[in-house]
């Protein structure tokens, strides 16, 4: 998920999060629908928030469902969370650093997290398709998504503002495939809801994600 | 929407939405996935909150796609707005008082709620069938929906205790149809998204609320 202007320090009010934290809310509700399932964690799943806003872009927040703790599903409280992520001294190069536990702070940028996610590292990041999504969706559109994204998927969102052409370049560049989820266009964490339902029906949800029935 | 310990007074603060509000927080993002789409707000649809809640229930809470104002994403900004209908004395019977434009206010249980949103008042409410979302899924899944829902459908969802037994049978007894939207539960607000996905992309979407594509 790219925030084109979230805030990259720990300097704006909890109540202002719409507005001086440049978006951190609609960020907070993407990791509670990559997240959050029916009492339970999605522990198969991780979300990588990548921070483009002043003052000190690039970042990125990888959020592991199998390792996070504390995580509630209000967006005051999620920010609260991740935010204490933005206050560490990062290390050049990309190297990650754990804020709290299963929140992970670097400095990449939406290359560089493409690349980690393809990297082999199945602990961690999936190293199958990336999928862009898209409502222009050049590819295809939700039925076609589970057999288009394959097995461990990365899918890629952009906020209000969409990514811009070096961006869609990156992904280009990578093989990612372009599907939209319909005829609306979405908010990024109503979008992340629709490709989890798109593939729990498909099932590839695994066992432990499964909830009440 | 029921929520089924979400304050009925304007006595809580808006930085403890998950804690002392009683969920309120669930409530303003079942209130933006249901209304939001990007750019746009969905016209055609409204969302009733079923509050039931200490210390004045049961009160209910209607938002107007076609109708509200000043509305934002956000959870704190959505329930600022909103909590004020909690304010106002409400007349006995069931009538309803406009607490900002487009949001309504009465003293509606879901019995009667339900009763409103079945009568001939197609300004402002459904008159089609109903649909219990619930994991159950008694009359099939997420494939059905669109088809069994037909045009002008209410559906109705509980919070993460569910609904109990009484409402269970006031339910049943205006013949709603019990589906579920995959193998996995999910949160109250992610239903919401699900359901307007299915609908969208089986063509029930009006022009009016298309966005980007």
């Amino acid at each position: 998920m790219v925030g084109s202007r979230a805030r990259t320090a720990r300097d704006f009010p909890l109540d202002d999060l719409a507005g001086g934290a440049g978006r951190w809310d609609l960020l907070a509700r993407c990791v509670q629908s990559a997240l959050f399932v029916s009492h339970d964690l999605r522990r198969d799943t991780e979300l990588v928030l990548v921070l483009l806003g002043p003052p000190s872009p690039p970042k990125s927040v990888r959020v592991s469902g199998a390792l996070v703790q504390r995580l509630n599903p209000d967006e005051r409280s999620t920010v609260a969370l991740l935010s204490r992520a933005l206050e560490l001294p990062l290390p050049p190069g990309g190297s990650e650093v754990e804020s709290s536990p299963g929140v992970f702070v670097s400095r990449r940028d939406l290359s560089a997290t493409l690349d980690a996610a393809g990297a082999s590292d199945p602990g961690a990041h999936g190293d199958g398709r990336m999928v862009l999504l898209d409502e222009s969706g050049r590819h295809g559109g939700p039925d076609r998504l589970p057999e288009a994204a394959g097995p461990d998927p990365t899918f890629v969102i952009g906020d209000d503002r969409g990514l811009g052409e070096g961006q869609m370049d990156a992904l280009r560049a990578r093989g990612a495939v372009e599907l939209s989820l319909g005829p609306v266009s979405l908010h990024a964490d109503h979008c992340i809801v629709v490709v989890h339902n798109l593939l729990d029906r498909a099932g590839a949800a695994p066992p432990g994600a499964v909830g009440g029935r």
